[in-house]
């Protein structure tokens, strides 16, 4: 059930290179994503009702030249195609979309000026010489020229950029029952689809189709999340998430259902078997969950919210490099989340998002070296950083502003004044925008260093408190209260050295008078932190508990949050709502991250993966064979439980194993003796 | 011919006000003006091509949360209706659009959450006691709450503000003539229509519609602005701006032509009858050319641009007041023109359409006593004015920056430096905001106008030449160039005495070696100031001359330029395109503006013309009768030849005549001996 995601055809949807001269449909950089974060944003739905989000949602730009010079040596030929309204002009003079036009030899300047009233303007030019691509300039009537923007996916002039091209597969239900008076299909998996119907008479309409993430969800026809009444076979059904779909009134026969199945295809390079099966499920359906969740965007639940949450897609940054390795989705988030200058409010209006979005940009650079795309967005994080910096207190620490959402976590904490967990983020921005700033600009005049080392030193002096070595919440209200999140940051983010680190952990992380963490999206940190302070055996068996937990409900994907305590239906309940937990939800996929970068060990120690370490640690994990994605390469390892190899598709790599290291030569085997799991 | 577009019947698109309790469409305050002056600004077509505007085109918002808190007696029913996506929540309870509501008694708070991707989200809530309109407050999610926006214009449920209703009249050609070997319609008078056409038989198609102005243009298959190619019935005909179709290849009978002129029903107050039938003539031209140019907003021309300018639009706005003070299209187009913040670029990208913008507050609020618009734009005056003084020189002179526009006129002047006419506008423009200041805030901290005096000193400095009795445009390039335009400036804006105008006239605008003003744009001001010189035969023989030669060319409106040496088809040519001269352009109409203000001396003595003054000079004309609008009221004039009758229809007159002043009662006629016109 789970796999079978896999075997989805693959469409193509993306243009195969050719040796014939490609073109791609031109936008203003930046424009696209930010175009499909709109839609995607306002594709929520709840009972009967579209919920846009509730910030303010930036748009595309509404008129764009593009151009580029030419040194032609003879005539030439080109068609400029395009959804807007809008002229080319040739050295200046003015001609139609649409046509053959005719241009050289010489020195050709070709401008084409777009304008799109209702969704994004872009152009796509077709001719031997002149084609659109890369080297095209996009201009916004203000400021300087860009480089257009285009992508891979968009090579035809058929297509239309204002238009994602889904993949599609046609799923059958596994199951199709006679239940509580009516039909109750069960598509054995999770789906983002549009029901086909194919009725055996016109007289089965009108009927209602109830979706359910869960059997009782589909089932409980009054309250369940998504419903729609259909009167006449030619009525267009909505695409929406779920697994169930029950058909109130009908018996079987009386129908016939398929689902169409929606879904970008971006593949997965990594790979998980194991001797274990329930760590090789729980990899399966954290798979199932994180592919699910990665359209054009990572959003966070199929259901609900299907929006684009900075803090989820932090997180889907890293489960991404560990699982699928796609730059174009990170890039396509990123520039989605941030929307356009000037920067109106935080992102989703949460402080914290808007920094996890500065430092997201450095994680990208760090694992792709993609030094354009740093370049590209560096102006954004410039006038960012502005932004928080404008709600700085007179110690430069970080408050919110009145419709600002300081949100860290669902957890209890004292919030009563500046929150350490945001100056720990403050901190590490500084320090990302001071690489950020040499790698785009060659230069470190903003002074980020300095700044972070000194909100650093305050961050020691006015929050670390000695007698419980702990971080505390919150200095100014007096009650220093010490809750994990901040200590989890400390570690995660690098802030703290090794003996810190494990004061922190015995007396914070080991100490089960501070309060648990309760969400599943902390818990990675959590987790995470875990594992970098070596306590990997612990991390194995909580992450056991909690995922294996979560397949025995068989639901064939990772919830939002799980407490196995709940047993009845108030387990599908969140937020008030009976039904508004997400039964699919990618921060649920943590374990991917953690068994490539922990168990396998793999992670790049220089920028691009340019070099990358192997450091696993099989001794803990029943035989198994995994693949994990580096930049450009994959790393193949197998445990038989008695011996460890290891094998690399591309050079750079090292494997560091019981105190040896090996160099990784490109699809040469590294054979090594496993330790005991007690000698590591 | 011309008369007949006021026979026009008026089909109240505005809704009656009842004894019922109203509802009204709502939306972001400014996003209905912004989103249609995008439509505006998009719907410029040449040739077959579109052609969007060249700079940064703002758009409304996507998302926007309407609310409005109730105190009910009782239960109430209501129900929202909306073209966007989103919801209701009735304190905090979610509804469904376009469904009976029930709610009360007791304290009611009412949200509507609404986003659309394409077009202007709004939404219209229909109930006895919860309705839309005054009193609800929208917010972008950002900042403060605002009053929501809402016009008279809508307020049925079946509407929907992203599309303006025009009015429409059906208009018959006057001929149809066989000439080139096709037909040719001339419909008698500039329309801006779409064409019907009643073929006798359906084999007439394909054919071709060429458009013109004039009827050489229509009969220039080739290189007439716009043309089409229909090859069905039904294929839709694009509206357009003419008064001549040619159907090439047709002969008379095998077609039927009708028109359908689209307007909008803004009611002309303003009449002007005289025996000098030249004079009538020029002032019902300069009417129809107007209002032809008075759509959702002040357009530039109907053929041409059909852009929103800000240089354009402030002349506009001075001739409404004396045509048919409507203050809707003065707020229409002030905040169509401005978008939103932050500020871009210039307006147009033009440094002085910037500034003209800020002085049309003061001038709208003047005529108009309308608080709540300054209080509504005073923000983003503040933004414009900061924008602005962003690119002052080291002498707090305006200067341009890479992308500006500084243009004043399209004449010969000295442009090396900063030049003096923008820092006259500049010194107005802190003028202005001081007032704009003092109304929205009740405070004047800005320090505007000490700013005013201190550049108003410098200009003096700078640029007045003393031996020329002039100023100069640039004093930076050594130059000592003398134009027109700011000297103009410096009378129109009241910037110097009347000592000092004296002079300017003597030696600036008497004289003949100082280039003539060449654009009918800026011979408005020109114009203008010799009417406050007392130079009104002048000014009427210049009218009489400049108009008069136009009213010969029987186009039914007058043209963006005019040069009565030119008498072959080059005179319809204008920037390098034989068709390119706007024969229906707005800043024609001048003369209703200038007859208005200075030959009846109609003017508002204070804010809202709660007091005015009627300052005629009936001596320098034939026997004339006239009706001049003033705030709430209209002032009519009738002369006899020898004697003057005044009567306005409202208190608050005074007029003066003959160095004597008589107090206007509401309704009672005063009349006057009429001086000879040496004597005055």
């Amino acid at each position: 059930m789970i796999t079978e995601l896999k075997e989805i055809k693959k469409k193509g949807a993306r243009c195969a290179r050719t040796e014939e001269k490609m073109a791609y449909w031109l936008w203003y950089p930046g424009d696209f994503e930010i175009y499909h974060a709109l839609l995607q944003n306002f594709s929520r739905e709840e009972r009967g009702f579209d919920w846009p989000a509730f910030w303010y949602q930036a748009d595309c730009r509404r008129n764009v030249r593009f151009s580029r010079e030419y040194e032609l040596e003879k005539e030439t030929e080109f068609t400029v195609y395009s959804h807007s309204q809008g002229y080319v002009t040739i050295n200046g003079r003015k001609r139609l979309f649409g046509e053959k036009l005719t241009c050289g030899p010489g020195r050709v300047r070709v401008e084409i000026f777009a304008g799109r009233l209702d969704a994004l303007p872009a152009v796509f030019v077709e001719g031997e010489r002149i084609c659109s691509g890369a080297g095209w300039e996009a201009w916004d009537f203000t400021g300087e020229t860009q480089e257009a923007g285009w992508s891979a996916r968009y090579c035809k002039k058929e297509q239309d950029p204002a238009v994602w091209e889904y993949e599609s597969v046609r799923v059958k239900p596994v199951s199709e029952t006679e239940k509580n008076g009516g039909i109750l299909y069960d598509f054995g998996r999770e789906l983002t689809a549009v029901v086909h119907l194919g009725a055996r008479e016109a007289s089965v309409f009108p009927l209602t189709l109830c979706y359910g993430e869960s059997e009782a969800e589909a089932l409980d026809t009054e309250y369940c999340y998504y419903s729609q009444t259909l009167h006449a076979p030619e009525e267009p059904v909505r695409k929406r998430a779920f697994r169930y779909v029950f058909v109130p009134g009908k018996r079987a026969g009386e129908l016939e259902a398929e689902a169409e199945h929606f879904y970008v295809d971006i593949p997965v390079k990594a790979d998980f078997k194991s001797k274990d099966r329930q760590l090789e499920q729980i990899w399966q359906v954290c798979e199932e969950t994180f592919r699910l969740c990665s359209g054009v965007f990572f959003i966070d639940g199929i259901k609900r919210d299907r929006w684009i949450w900075s803090g989820d897609a932090l997180q889907s940054y890293l489960v991404n490099f560990y699982l699928m390795f796609d730059e174009e989705i990170n890039k396509r988030t990123i520039l989605g989340l941030r929307g356009d200058d000037p920067v109106r409010q935080h992102i989703n209006t949460i402080v914290d998002y808007s920094m996890y979005w500065i430092i997201s940009l450095d994680w990208h650079y760090q694992r792709t070296g993609d030094l354009d795309f740093v370049r590209m967005t560096y102006p954004k994080a410039v006038s960012m950083m502005e932004f928080l910096e404008k709600q700085l207190d007179e110690n430069g620490f970080l408050v919110g502003r009145p419709g600002d959402w300081i949100f860290i976590d669902w957890a209890e904490m004292d919030k009563g004044g500046p929150l350490c967990a945001e100056q720990m983020l403050l901190a590490v921005c500084y320090r990302t925008m001071e690489k950020l700033e040499r790698l785009a600009t060659g230069e470190a005049a903003g002074g980020y260093a300095g700044k972070a080392e000194a909100l650093l030193e305050k961050i020691e002096r006015f929050y670390w408190l000695e007698e419980r070595q702990a971080y505390i919440d919150c200095f100014s209200t007096g009650k220093n209260s010490v809750t994990r999140h901040a200590n989890i940051f400390a570690v995660f983010f690098g802030l703290v050295g090794r003996e810190r680190a494990e004061a922190i952990y015995t007396h914070v992380l080991a100490n089960d008078r501070v309060p648990q963490i309760t969400t599943p999206y902390f818990k990675f940190y959590e987790l995470e932190v875990l594992c970098r302070l070596g306590r990997l055996a612990e991390v194995l068996e909580r992450m056991k508990a909690y995922w294996g937990a979560i397949l025995q409900e068989d639901t064939g994907a990772v919830w939002e949050e799980y407490d196995p305590a709940q047993t009845g239906p108030e387990r599908y309940a969140m937020y008030g709502d009976r039904y508004g937990k997400s039964l699919c939800h990618a921060w649920g996929a943590s374990p991917i991250y953690l068994l490539g970068r922990y168990f396998m060990g793999v992670a790049g120690t220089a920028v691009a993966d340019e070099t990358f370490e192997v450091c696993p640690h099989p001794e803990l994990l029943e035989p198994f064979c995994a693949a994990v994605p580096v930049k450009n390469g994959l790393v193949r390892l197998n445990s038989d439980g008695k011996t460890l190899t290891v094998c690399a598709d591309r050079d750079g790599g090292v494997l560091r194993y019981g105190g040896v290291e090996y160099v990784l030569q490109a699809g040469r085997e590294v054979r090594v003796e496993m330790q005991r799991p007690e000698s590591v």
